[in-house]
């Protein structure tokens, strides 16, 4: 069970994220600087390219109403501004009792890989049960 | 060694950190869906409280120019708007020659462990070399 969610990472994402995180390392919000260094130029906050695990997990698998338990990323290769960043999680475990889904989180740029690692999650439902349709697909709604 | 960032999380942190990760988890932007699990209302994304760990090692210790090679996370505790999160980093290995440190990372709301783990992180200079100072506080100017 895989499912992917794919975001283009551009100026203004890493202007917002450099303010919701107050990460303002020059890396990221100065040129001069970046472009003085082994990378050449700006690259995006690792913890913003890896935000974009979190959204293929809230928004396909499980989807609706999972809570993160836990994230491992390891920082493969720098990402750009303007390029686009393709976030896989795989199924690599399901305790259904407990609600626990374990994951392996890949993102790529180009069919190359720039964060690897692993999540677990817990699934929810609301009293209606009826926003977690995704979660019913693995049988994980109790 | 160890230093600490801190930040409010606020309802305008949640939106934008949902634009550009993509996360749009019901959890975080949906009140009434939120109010009806356990948590009973929206909660902050687990990578936007982890964010406030990329900002103190950014911006306190190693400091600018540092890069993430890796970031372990365990979410213990929901966070919710208007929180602030202490994120504390203290450096636990140091290999010089390879510029490589190590820290435990931990994030805490009025003294409550919310998010802890621990970041691999590499040090950088600009040609220059002025950028980095707190780099060479540790001795990892090379």
């Amino acid at each position: 069970m895989s499912a992917s969610f794919s975001k283009t990472i551009t100026e203004a994402d890493l202007v917002l994220f450099a303010g919701v995180s107050g990460d303002n390392n020059a890396m990221h919000v100065n040129e001069e600087f970046a472009a003085a260094t082994p990378f050449g130029g700006r690259i995006a906050h690792g913890m913003l390219t890896a935000s974009v695990i979190s959204a293929a997990i809230a928004n396909k698998m499980p989807g609706p109403g999972t809570i993160y338990l836990g994230q491992n990323l390891r920082f493969r290769a720098p990402v750009r501004p303007g390029e686009t960043v393709h976030a896989t999680v795989t199924v690599t475990e399901i305790v259904v009792d407990r609600r626990r889904v374990t994951l392996s989180t890949i993102c790529r740029v180009g069919g190359k890989v720039v964060v690897e690692g692993d999540a677990l999650v817990m699934t929810t439902t609301s009293q209606s049960g009826e926003a977690v349709p995704e979660c019913k697909q693995v049988g994980l709604v109790v």
